[in-house]
C-alpha cells in the first residue's frame, strides 16, 4: 500500500452521468494549471491534447476507450484483491469504469487521433475521467485528484505504453467480433443459400474475360462462398493473434511499478470481463516495440476486402446492361440510378463495396507503414494503427451488412440470357478435345467463329466427328461434372 | 425553354433556413414515396441512399456541397441567361445556392461516402434541398417539385457524372488553397526564419546515422525549407491541373442534353464566382471516364507528406534525450509525456506530424488505386478518391499549423551540446584528404578511433601532417563554406 | 594541384577494353587487401560490396553506370579545365569514361541493388575500374591506383552523396526519355489514328457498366487519347525536375573538397555531354538529405499506369466475348489462348498491360516511403529508389511498345454488334427528358424494360410523346452532338 | 485411353540435354508455324510468347519452373497407372521431368513475367520443352508432337488454369522453406544468443526516443527475438494456407476433361514427391478465380519485413556515432564506408535491410492489388503475383542469411557508454513514483534537467526523499526485475 493518498472512507451518492455546470473550471498536472471546460469530466491532460492536436475531425475511436474500460476495471480489481488499492477505492473505480465500457461516458473522450504516438494523452483522459467522475460520486473537489488519483490510483501499475496496446487489442477483437463478423457471416450464409439455390443452372464460364466451358451458377456462387469462408478463417486467426496482452510490461517492458503476475492477473480479469480468452503476453518488449499483431489483424482485414471486392466486381460486370451489357444477373433496384438518365438502375452497392474494399486495402498499407517505425521499446505509431484497424473493420462489417441486405439477397437470375450464351458458346469444344485431340477441337472453334455459326455445324462441317458422336460428347451438363437431376 | 413547369411568378418570402416541423412527410422519386424527417430539405433520392448505405460514420466532406453550390449557382445563372431558366427561377435558385456556398444549408446534406460511385445520391441531395428550399421561399408544398424540380430546374443541363467531377475539382482547390497552403507557408516561413537565425552555429553533420564533416544549423535547416518549399511547388502544379472541369459533358462526355457551349460558359461563371482560372476541359470522356487530376493532386500532397515526415523525423531524433540521446534540439515541453515516468517530455507534434503523414501516404495509395478502376465512360470511385484527398489536404494543413506553432516555433538549440560534437569529431580528417591524399586521412581517423584520442592528436602522431598545417586545414568554419564573421 | 600523385605523363596505348587474365589478383582498400577475379578490372570496395550484399539477384541497373560515366567524365573535365588534374589524366579519364557510358565496361560493374544506401559502392566500382581501365592503357599495374587513383583523381571533388543522386537523375532522364516516351508516344498516336478513323461510328455508352447514352467510338478513344497526353505531360513535368543535379554538394551539402562553382561546372559539363538542360541544384542540403525530384517522377509514372490500366481495362471488356461478352472490338489473336480449350483466344496484350501497371503503381509506394526515411544529411534509401524507378520506366515502356504492336494498332471493329446495342437501348430516352419532363421519361423507360419491348414502342403505349416527335428527338446521331456527315 | 496418339513403343536413348544444332527449326500450334532456335526445346507458343512478350528483363522465376516439373511428373504418374497414358509415356515424361525439377533445362524457359495472366504460355512452355525432350530421347523430330504431345500426354487431364496456381503454390512453399526460413531462424538464434549473452547488461530505455526507465539489453534484445519468433509462426501459417492445390479444377473448376479423383490424386503424388502435405483444394471455383492463399503468405511474408525493418533501424540507431550518436552498439566494419570522409563506417547491412523490407512491403501492396483484380472463373493476375512473392521471399532470406553473417553476429557492446547513460539518466525517478506520488516525481525530474544536476542531487535537494531511502529505491537492477547475480 502506498505512503500517500490515505484518507478516510468517503461516502459515495448516487449522483447521474454529468456535470451540472457552466463555464469552465481550473486543473493541473505536472505543468501547471489550465482552464476545461466546466460540463466535462476531462483533466489538464486531456486539454492540453485538445489544445495542440485539434487536427481534422478525426477522434480516438470510441471503442477504444470501452476497452480502457475494461483495462482499468481489471486493474483496480487485481490491485484492489491484492490489497494494493483499498476495498472501497476498487469498488469506486469499477463502478465508473462500468460507466466507461457501456459508453455512458463517450462525451468525455474527445481527443483526436492525431496525438502523442503512445497514446498516453487518452490513457491520461481515461484516468482524468474516472478520477473525475469519483471524485463527484464521493462528494469531493473535480480537479482535486483526491480521493483518486488518475495517476497514482486509476493508472496504478500502468503504464501507456502497456495498457494503450492492451487497449487497442481488446478495442479491435470487439469490433471485428461483434460488428464485422455477425456481418459477413451472414453475407457469407446468402451467398451459400444462393449456391444451392443455382446448383443447377448451367451457365457459361468465363476465363481471361472470354468465353470458356460451363459451369453452373451455384458452382460460381460456391467459389465466392468458399473464398470467403477462407477470408473469415484468415480474420479468425487475425483475431486470435490479439488476445496476449502487453498489460504488465509498464514503460519499456519490465515490468517497473507493476507487482508481479500484475500483467498475468489482469489479462485473467480482463478475459472473465470480456468473455474471451486474453493471456499476458510472453514477451513484454516485444508488445511495447512492436504491434505485430495488430499489423497481422490488419492484414487479415486485407484478406477480406481483396476477397469482397472480386465478388463484388463478379457481380456487377454479371449484371451489366440491361441491353449492352451481360445481363445474368438482376440486381434490387434500390434507388434511381442517374439525374440525367431516366429509368437507370446501377449496382450501386457493388460500387460501394468495391471502395470500401480499396479503403480497407489502403489503410492496411498504413498500417504496415506505421508497423515499421517503432523505435527502441516503443512503437509510437498507435494511434494511426488503432484508428485504421478499427475503421477498416467497420466498415467492412456495415458494408457487409447493407450489401447483403440490399444486393445479394435480393439478386435474381436472367435464365433465359443465361440459357443463351451457352447455347452459342464455341467452348464446349473442349470436350472434344480428348476425343479428337486438342488440334482438331481449336479448328472446328475457328471455323465456327469464322463462319458465325454453331459449334455443332462446324464440328460436322470438318467431318472429325459425327452428329452422335457430337451430341453424346457434347453436353453441357456432362462437361460441368454434375448429376442432370440436378439441373434447373 | 421546356414546354413543362411552367407557371406564374410566385412571391418569394423572407423565411429563414430552417423547418419548423417535426415527424415525417412524404416524398417521392421514380422509385415511388418514401418517409423523410420533416425538419429537413432533402427527398426521396437522399433518403433512400441514407438507408441503404448508412456504413460507418464517413460523410460525404462538406467542402463537396459548398463546392457543389458553386456548380448550381453557375448554371442556374448560365441556364438563365441564356433563356433557358425564367429568370425568377434563376434567382431563386441562385440565392438558395449561396447559403449552401456558406454551409447553412450543411445539416441537410447527411450523406455517406460509400454510396453510388458517381456520386448521384449527393448530386441529388444537392437537388432536392435547392428545390425544396426554394419551393419553401415561395410558399409551396415540400416535396411537390413545384415551382423548382430537382432535376428539371436545378440540374438543367447537367449529369452527376459531369457535375461530381467538377464539385470534386473545386472542393479540392478550396481546401489545399485555402486551409493547407496558408498553414504549410506559415511552416514555410518558420524554418527559413529559423535557417537565417541559425545560419553561423557549427553542427556536426551525419550521413548514415554516422558522424560526417560539418555544416551549420542554418544550412540544414536550409534544406528543410528548400524541399518543404519545392513540395509546395509540386503542390501549386497539382491545384493547377485542377482548374478544368468536366462540366459540360453531362452524362457520358457528348454533352448531351446541354447546349452549345454550356460546359465553358458554366466554368467561366465558376471562375467569376471563385476568383479562380476554371476552366471548361479540353475532353469531356477523359474528364468523366477518369479522375487523373484528382490522382496527381493527391501525388502532389503525398509529395508534401514525404517531406513532412523527413522533417518531422530529424526533428524528433536531434531533439532526443535529453541524456541518452542526440540532444542539439530543445523542443518546447507542451504537456507531460508519461503517465508512469515523472517529468517525461515527449516529441509529440513530431510523432503526429508522422502519423499524418503515413495516413496522407496510405490515402494516396487509395487514390490511385481508385483511380484505375475507371470503366467505359465513367470512373465510379469519385467518393472514395474525394473524400481521402480532402481529408489529406485538411489534416496535412491543420497538422502544419500546430506543428509550426506548438513544435518548430519554439525550437532552441542546445549549443553546448552542439559544440561538443564538433570538437570531437573525426570526420574533419576529410579535410586533409586533398592534402595528404584518401588513404593516410583514412589512417588517421582510424587511429584517433582506435586510440580514442583527438584527431589532432592521431594526426600528429602519424607525421602525416603537422601542427599548423592541421590546423590551418582542419577548420570546421572553412570546411562549411561559410564566412566566418557569419559564425555565432 | 594536389600535392601527391606527381608524375611523369605516361604513354597510353591503345589496349581493348579486357584483361587476358585468370585466377584472382590482390586489390586494396583502407581496410587492407583481398582477392577480385583477374580478369575484372573492379578493386577491393566492389569486391567487398560483393561478397557482403549478394541479396538476390537484383543488380543495380546498367543506366546508373551510364550515367556515372558522364558525371565523372564531366567532373575530369572541369578538374582537368581548372588545372586541378594534369591535363592527360584528365584525357586518359575522359576517354575511359566514354567506355563506361557507351556500355562497353558494363561486365564490370557486377554489385547488387541491396548494398550501402549511399551509392558509395556503386561510385567505387565506377571509381575502381576507371583507374584501373586507366592503368590498363598506361601501362601500369592493376591495383596500383598509378596513375589514376580511384578517389584521387576519379572522384576528385566528388563524393557518393553528391555523384549518386546525380547519377540517378541522369539515368532516370535518359531511360524515361529514351526508351519510354517514344514507346509512349507511339501508343498515343495509334490511339489517336482510331479515334479519327472511328469517330462517326455510334456506340452505346456505359456508365457504371450499365447502359448509357450514346457517343461515338472515336469519341471514347479521344478520351483514351486525351488520358494519356495529359499523362504523359506529368511524366514531362517528372522529368523536367530531375534537371537540378546534387553535384557540388559533395558530403553533406557545404561542397567541402569541391572548388566554388565546381557544381555548376560539372551540371554544365554534363548538359553539354547530353543535350540536356541539367543544372545544378539551388539547395544541396535539400538534393542530398531528399530525394524528392524521384519521388516525383515516380509519381508522374503512376500517372501514366493509372490511365493505362483503364484503357487496357476497357480493351480487354470490350472485346470480351466472343459469343457471351460485349464483343465489339476484335483484337489481333496472337497466340493460342488455352491449354485445355482448343480455339481461345485472350486479351493478353491487355492483361500484361494491366500487370505492368500494378508493378509501377507498387514499385512508387516503395519509392514514396523510402523516400520518408531520409536522416539528416542523407537519404540513405538511393538503391531502392533508382531501382523501382528505372524498373517502372523500362516496363511501362517496353509494354507500350507491344501493346501497341501486338494489340491496339490491330483492333477492328465489330460494327454488327455496336450497332445492335444502340438499337436496343433505353438509355436514348434521355433525349426526351429535355421535352417531356423527367419523370415521364423515366416511366417510359421502366416500361420498356418490364415489356422487353423497344424504346420507341414504349413511348408511344404511354402517349407522352407520339412517333414523329418520338422519331425527331430520339436520334443517336443528334444525341452525340457530331454532323451526321461523319457518320459511318 | 485416348484413340489417338497409338503407337508401337519406341526405344529410349541416353541422349545429354542439349540439342546439337544452329539456326532454327519450325514448330507449329493451332495458329500455324514459327521458327524457333535450333538449339531450344520450346514450341511454338513460347515463341510467340517471346515475342509478344519481351518486356523489360523480369523472366518468370526458375522457381515456377521447377515447381511445374513436380505438377506434369505427377500428373504423369497419376495418368499412367490409371491406364490412361501408356506405362513407356508416362516413364519417358517422368524422368524429363525429373530434369525439369533439378533444374537441368533452365535455360529452355525463356519467357517473360509479362505475359498472359493465366500463366498459360509458362505451362505450355513447360508442355512443349518436356514433349520435344522425350521426342529427342525417342530419336523423333523435333516439334512433331511424336510420340509425345504437349497438350494430349504432357498436359493430359491439365488446363493452365489449374496448374499454374498448383505450380505457384509449390514454388513459393519450397522458396520460403529452403531459401528464407533456414537463414531467418538463423538470424533468430543469433539474436537469441545475444539476448542471453547480454542479459545482464543494464542500459536506458528509450520511448518516444526520449530517455526512459533502464532495461537490460538482453531484454531489449529478447523483444527483437520474439518479434522475429511470432512473425516466422506467421510465415509457417501463410505456407500451410498454400498446401491446398488447385490440381484438378482444370479449366473453369468443374475438372472438365479430368477424371475423378485426379486432383485428389496428383496432390497425393505431389505431396510425396516433395515430402509436404500437399493436398486437393476443397473448391476448385475458388481455387482458380481467386488467389487468395498467395496473398495470405505476401502477408505473411510482409509481417517479417515489417519486424526486420524495426530490428534493422533499432540497430543502426544504437551503433549511431561514433562520437555524434548514440554510440551503444559497435558494428563490425566490412568496408570503407565513404568515397570522399576517409575512415567512415556505415550501418550499410541496416540499410540494406531496410530497403529489402521497403521492397518487401511494396511487393505486398502489388499482390493485393493484383489479388482484387479477378473475374469470373479466373484470376488472370498471376504472374505478377508469383514474381511479386517469390522475389520477396529470396531477397528477404538472403538478406537475413548477409545481416546476421556480416552484422548481427558480430556486433559487440560499447559497454562504458551505455553504463554511462545508465548513470546520467533521469527517468529512474519513475522508482520513486509509488513511494512519493506521481508529481513529486516528476518535480524532481524537472529539477535535476533544469539545474544539469544528478537525480540524487535534484531529489535530495527538493527534500521529498533522503539519500537512504534514494538509493535503495532508486536502483537500476531492482527496476528491471532481474537478480542482480545477472548483472555483468
Amino acid at each position: 500500500m502506498s505512503n500517500h493518498g490515505q484518507q478516510s472512507v468517503p461516502t459515495v451518492s448516487d449522483v447521474p452521468v454529468g456535470i451540472n455546470a457552466t463555464g469552465t473550471r481550473s486543473e493541473s498536472d505536472s505543468m501547471g494549471s489550465i482552464e476545461v471546460p466546466a460540463d466535462r469530466y476531462w483533466g489538464a491532460q486531456t486539454q492540453r491534447s485538445l489544445l495542440h492536436f485539434s487536427i481534422g475531425d478525426d477522434r480516438m475511436p470510441k471503442a477504444v476507450y470501452h476497452a480502457y474500460g475494461h483495462v482499468k476495471k481489471a486493474a483496480a480489481i487485481v490491485n484492489g484483491d491484492a490489497g494494493r488499492l483499498e476495498t472501497w477505492r476498487r469498488d469506486l473505480i469499477v463502478s465508473v469504469t462500468d460507466d466507461v465500457i457501456d459508453g455512458r461516458l463517450d462525451e468525455h473522450f474527445p481527443l483526436f487521433v492525431w496525438q502523442t504516438g503512445s497514446g498516453t494523452q487518452s490513457n491520461m483522459n481515461v484516468n482524468e475521467v474516472i478520477s473525475n467522475r469519483c471524485i463527484q460520486l464521493t462528494g469531493g473537489e473535480l480537479g482535486s485528484k483526491t480521493p483518486i488519483h488518475p495517476n497514482d490510483h486509476v493508472n496504478m501499475g500502468q503504464s501507456s505504453n502497456d495498457t494503450f496496446p492492451t487497449a487497442m487489442h481488446i478495442a479491435t477483437v470487439a469490433v471485428i467480433t461483434d460488428r464485422l463478423l455477425p456481418a459477413a457471416n451472414s453475407l457469407l450464409r446468402t451467398l451459400q443459400e444462393k449456391a444451392h439455390a443455382w446448383r443447377g443452372v448451367i451457365k457459361i464460364g468465363r476465363t481471361h474475360l472470354e468465353d470458356a466451358v460451363p459451369l453452373t451458377v451455384g458452382q460460381e456462387w460456391s467459389g465466392y462462398a468458399a473464398q470467403l469462408h477462407q477470408a473469415l478463417d484468415r480474420v479468425d486467426a487475425g483475431v486470435r493473434g490479439l488476445y496476449p496482452l502487453a498489460i504488465g510490461g509498464t514503460a519499456v517492458g519490465t515490468g517497473l511499478n507493476a507487482p508481479d503476475g500484475f500483467g498475468t492477473d489482469v489479462a485473467a480479469q480482463i478475459a472473465a470481463q470480456t468473455g474471451r480468452p486474453y493471456m499476458s503476453a510472453d514477451n513484454k518488449f516485444a508488445a511495447l516495440g512492436g504491434l505485430d499483431a495488430m499489423v497481422a489483424a490488419s492484414a487479415a482485414l486485407r484478406s477480406l476486402a481483396v476477397v469482397l471486392m472480386k465478388i463484388a466486381n463478379d457481380i456487377r460486370w454479371s449484371a451489366s446492361g440491361p441491353r449492352a451489357g451481360l445481363g445474368e444477373l438482376i440486381l434490387p433496384a434500390n434507388e434511381p440510378g442517374s439525374s440525367i438518365m431516366p429509368g437507370k438502375v446501377n449496382p450501386t452497392q457493388c460500387e460501394a463495396t468495391v471502395m470500401v474494399c480499396i479503403q480497407v486495402i489502403a489503410h492496411d498499407t498504413a498500417v504496415a507503414f506505421a508497423g515499421t517505425q517503432g523505435n527502441f521499446e516503443l512503437n509510437a505509431m498507435r494511434p494511426i494503427i488503432i484508428d485504421n484497424v478499427l475503421h477498416s473493420a467497420t466498415i467492412l462489417g456495415d458494408m457487409c451488412a447493407k450489401f447483403t441486405e440490399y444486393c445479394v439477397s435480393g439478386i435474381e437470375l436472367n435464365r433465359d440470357t443465361i440459357a443463351g450464351y451457352v447455347d452459342r458458346s464455341l467452348m464446349l469444344v473442349t470436350a472434344l478435345s480428348p476425343v479428337i485431340g486438342y488440334e482438331k477441337a481449336a479448328a472446328i472453334a475457328h471455323r465456327a467463329l469464322a463462319d458465325d455459326s454453331t459449334l455443332r455445324d462446324a464440328a460436322l462441317a470438318t467431318g472429325f466427328v459425327d452428329g452422335d458422336d457430337f451430341d453424346r460428347v457434347v453436353d453441357p451438363a456432362k462437361m460441368i461434372g454434375i448429376d442432370n437431376s440436378d439441373r434447373s
